[in-house]
Formats: structure tokens, sequence, C-alpha cells
């Protein structure tokens, strides 16, 4: 489970990990409060000026990885997510696969939260429900 | 490669397959023109009274798989994507992790992308740069 106080290297070793477009935050009760998207890592790990300009990454004279260590390694998720919370769009572990696509499709969102008894279950993608859809 | 006049259910076995947020679009000459995204599909499949109101879910008298072969079989990627196209970012093969980072972070795309020689070779994810960033 991640919160806001979890350890923003950690949030970013799970994106990767599991080939996650994004990570749904919870608070301590773990009803989901916000999502933390791979690209919003990303942008938090390169520097301002080289976002303005890419040209400017050579003059980087630090690998990504040590990047990623410095700028990530003792900051929480909630310094790398931005002021702006997002409600999460929830579904139920028992909707059908025909109620979750909808949930998403009304929502446009490519990630659902997977709730059961109020807790958090797990993360639904949009390329997941595809897989699941296509399935005969 | 995936072009405007691919079938609308392979370019959905793509995505689901390789569990990626969204495919790039290619011209016949290999440029990129589109992106479509898998939550765009999700969309697609789903009617509109039932985007409205998810809990009509129930009277839907088709599967998912029923339903995304009916509503895709006959269908290609240009009848899916919506009117407006987007620009995709693009990076080259040859470039090195920062600056694919740089641009990924400075067009806030969760999707890149790679060419080399002019052609598509493939395309990174936000959370596929932050696997090989966070690999030591």
């Amino acid at each position: 489970m991640v919160t806001m106080d979890s350890g923003a290297l950690d949030a970013a070793r799970l994106l990767a990990e599991h080939r996650l477009p994004g990570i749904v935050v919870t608070d301590r009760s773990g009803h989901p409060t916000a999502v933390l998207p791979a690209s919003q890592v990303v942008r938090f790990i390169v520097p301002g000026y080289v976002q303005d300009d890419p040209s400017l990454a050579g003059v980087l004279n630090e690998s990504m990885a040590d990047r990623c260590a410095d700028k990530l390694g003792d900051k929480k998720v909630r310094d790398v997510l931005r002021e702006h919370l997002r409600d999460v769009p929830t579904v139920d572990a028992g909707d059908t696969i025909v109620e979750v696509a909808a949930t998403m499709a009304r929502h446009r969102s490519p990630l659902l939260a997977v709730m059961k008894d109020g807790e958090l279950q797990g993360v639904i993608t949009a390329s997941r429900l595809l897989a699941a859809a296509l399935k005969h």
C-alpha cells in the first residue's frame, strides 16, 4: 500500500516493476486519495532547464540512476505529487467487467482503484481491461 | 506497425497483449501521426447510455468479448480515434535515457515514439523509462 508518507523511490520502483502508468495513493485506512502518474515521477527527476531545452541533457554529469537516488531518495510521495489531489474513480471487486468498462469510460480514466469492503484491493488499467475483455 | 487502416480489433489486441497505455499510429512511410490510447478503445466499446449511468451495465445482454468483436470487428483504427489527431513526441533510438526523460517531461506525455533513420522503432512509456533509470 502506498500512502502520502511512503518513500518516493519505493513508489518509483513499484511503477517500474509492474509497468504501471500510475499508482493509487491511499490514506492510512486504505481509502484512495490520489493517483501518482509515472510521467509525474519522470518530470520530478528532470531539472526544469532540461525540460525547457532537452538538448541540455548532455550537461548533466550524473547518470539517471544516480539522479533518481538523489532526487527521490529522501522524498516522500506527497513531495512528488502535485498540490492538486485528484479524486480516484473506484470500482468494486465484485463488479462485472462491463461495469468496470463503463466506469472507466465515464471518467475517461486510464486507471481505476479496485475496492473490497472499503479497502483498496488493487488497480486496473485500460490495457488490462482490454486483455480481460478479449479473452474468450 | 499500426496505421489508420489497420483493424481496430487487432490494435486492441496489441494494446492488451503488451499492456500498453496507448499505441502509436503511423502513416504508410512509418512516420507517427497519432496515439490511440487504450482508454479510448474502452470508451468506444461501451454504449453512451451506460457511460452516463454505469448501473445500466447490467442491461447489456452481451459479454464484453462479444461486444469487442461486434463493435471493433469491422472497424478501422481511424474509426476509433477521435477526430482531433495529436502530434506524437518522438525521440531517437540513439538518445540517452536522460534525453528521453527530458523529452517526456517537456511534453508531459506518458508515451514517446522511438525513431531510427526516420522510421518508427518502438514506443517507450514512463514506467519503462523509470525501470531503465532505476537499473544500476
